[in-house]
């Protein structure tokens, strides 16, 4: 399974509390990490280097940021980049509220950048000294899905042995040529391993590893853990990590991210019914189907009182209304959702399902009114605050095959909306 | 860039006979593949092995197969499949009209099942003789982007030199690791590539290698190359491979190659008119907007005649109605496409757009009368045969920025659904 257990703050609460207890208690040092960003990406065949391409409306980077800031043992987070992206950085930080993040100007090679970072750590740019970390971490910014139970590992083991860094099984087998191109021979696969990020150093390990290490070393090196070997005699302990430390190298691995990201988006929602017996009914009839296709869902009548821990719980609302009046009830879940900062860091999903109870047969297959009109103009409003509005219509009917088949579509179209998160749908009121 | 060039038979027409004709000169002898496609796929977290496991309605291996089947300077294709997987692998080539394709046992690690793939080339299951190829080309069936040319390269390589693979750079330093789980060594980067697939032989030096090597090669080994130089004295050559030819080994992996496909399946769309003045200037008007969205759009009049010609090459359909019973227009299309067989591999969309000209402003929020309801019905026929049908409407204004607002959104809206593909939403009229 490579899918992160949560990149946000919004599942699995019981089971968080007791490892940050466990993480608490072991961790009674202070951590940094530092991100070296400076790369300019060409793998990936984009323009932008990798770790500032976005999806779902965020840079890669600040999903990787965030990933840190969620542990609660770290202290803070270094982030080094090239000049010319320093403006970029400071407004994603900025844009997305990141806190203890310092940013420092890259080297020009990858060991000079984590040197620097490192340096920042300790030293204040005018030369003044900081309080250093026991341990740091170093990681990639392009490695987002990160555990904060591997981390631990990291940590732990980097306090005891000096150096810890991750490792995964080869996937390829590993050939040496000759020099003119030609097979000279295959590794033992089962001898070697691929060196991942992240890794952890006793500070004054690194640092002193850098400081003794040559020109050389810091213009072609390419592994920390082979510095703190030849500079500062530690031997790193090998951690193997899960294939979620995976790093964006190409465009196709950023449309994996975002289909992890949208995934773990996915896995809920809350449909809020208003209290009424029709409402209720939908809603819980909804919940079966929606079970059924592998959605947890929570029925509410409403988003107060108690209800409104949904509001910082669910990325996903479904809003069920039986009178189109009652259509002001989005607006209410979409002013709540804006007060809470809520859409800050991901895409939330609101979906207005409108139960048509009208016995006109007339308006059987219309949608009622001026409601498209003004669904528009809130969704249009909400996508500025990274909301997505969508709207379905569907009518009651006493036949039960046909009533089975119409919950059924809303089901099977909000799963979609909310798996597909499309911007350019939002407003619609589709037909089940 | 590690976009395909094409995973089906669709673009760029005259490059491709440049390069058929430049392949059929050079490759005068007999080429066959053995894909072998026995893997539980443990890695993917799936249940099913990752070579089965589907996309876009299509198994995996389904894509890989017709990579190869493109090729015309290839022969045959031997699939290498786990004796439970025999019924569900002749369920795929029946039903995706795969030719040529034999389908042979695998054995019980993966070299036996590559030797059960190359003998059966030579040899009938009953021991009659066949005319074995010149060369045999060893891929995955996870690997389904490989490109023509780069098939070429190994294979002429391989007829000169008696074999050559595929290498990449390598990723992630490699590390050795002491049996304590510390670091020993880190090898030196450049000296070193990942092995990947394809690979050729001369038939009789793989042939060969497989009667010679030892039931520990066979039990334990993972690199024919490697049974190349170790039995027949081949050394092969080795020939850096593009990012494409990357192995989809997470589940991630699959949600990359769907985007991968999409991608190549969203770059052009077909823009119908009917010939109507209105119709031509709207999607004339769609013409640019998409354009400045990354889509090739073409414009004609109708589907008969030479225009034809674009049922066999476009995979986008956007059908302009100013009246709407011009929604008989989508039925003859789908019929058409239904006809040509057009979906069996790829999902079709067609868009129809409803230009709405009435002057009656109470319809102004409304779609017509009886059309959702068969509109649905249509798309729900057309759903089961692969072709995916959606609708827009939109409303004609003298006012120049309302209309390019409009127009602006059709753009948006069918550049999402064809990029989307969402079976859930077909049958949907939605308001631009």
């Amino acid at each position: 399974m490579d899918r992160p257990v949560e990149p946000g703050h919004f599942s699995a609460c019981e089971a968080r509390l007791d490892k940050h207890i466990a993480g608490l208690c072991s961790v009674d040092f202070p951590v940094a990490v530092v991100l070296p960003a400076g790369g300019s990406g060409e793998r990936t065949g984009l323009l932008t280097p990798k770790q500032f391409c976005t999806f779902l409306n965020r840079p890669l980077i600040s999903y990787t940021i965030q990933t840190f800031e969620r542990v609660p043992w770290i202290q803070s987070i270094v982030v080094v980049v090239a000049k010319e992206s320093l403006d970029l950085m400071m407004d994603i930080i900025h844009r997305f509220h990141h806190r203890n993040v310092l940013v420092v100007h890259g080297g020009s090679t990858r060991h000079r950048s984590i040197f620097n970072g490192v340096r920042a750590l300790s030293e204040g740019e005018d030369g003044t000294a900081r309080i250093k970390p026991k341990v740091v971490i170093i990681h990639d910014a392009v490695r987002p899905f990160v555990e904060e139970d591997f981390l631990l590992k990291i940590t732990m083991a980097a306090k005891e042995q000096g150096a810890a860094g991750a490792i995964r099984p080869l996937v390829s087998t590993v050939i040496a040529t000759t020099l003119e191109g030609y097979l000279d021979h295959s590794l033992e696969r089962t001898m070697y391993r691929a060196s991942e990020m992240p890794q952890g150093f006793i500070y004054d390990v690194i640092y002193q590893a850098y400081q003794r290490c040559s020109e050389s070393d810091f213009e072609f090196g390419t592994e920390c853990l082979h510095l703190a070997l030849q500079y500062c005699g530690t031997n790193a302990k090998l951690i193997e990590g899960p294939p979620t430390l995976w790093k964006v190298t190409y465009k196709r691995d950023l449309a994996a991210a975002e289909s992890i990201v949208k995934e773990t988006l996915s896995q809920s929602a809350c449909v809020v019914t208003g209290g009424s017996a029709q409402a209720t009914e939908l809603a819980n009839a909804l919940q079966r189907s929606m079970s059924a296709l592998d959605m947890e869902v929570d029925v509410i009548s409403d988003l107060i009182g108690d209800n409104a821990k949904s509001l910082s719980k669910e990325w996903n609302f479904i809003q069920v209304s039986v009178h189109s009046s009652c259509f002001s009830e989005v607006g209410k879940t979409l002013s709540a959702l804006e007060e809470a900062d809520r859409a800050l860091l991901h895409p939330v999903v609101i979906i207005w399902v409108y139960l048509n109870v009208s016995e006109d047969d007339s308006s059987a297959n219309k949608p009622m009114g001026g409601e498209p009109a003004a669904m528009m103009e809130l969704a249009t409003r909400a996508k500025l605050g990274n909301i997505l509005v969508y709207g379905i219509q569907l009518h009651h009917s006493e036949e039960a095959t046909l009533w089975g088949r119409s919950v059924e579509r809303v089901a099977q179209m909000s799963c979609a909306l909310i798996r597909d998160r499309s911007p350019a749908l939002t407003g619609q009121l589709l037909q089940a």
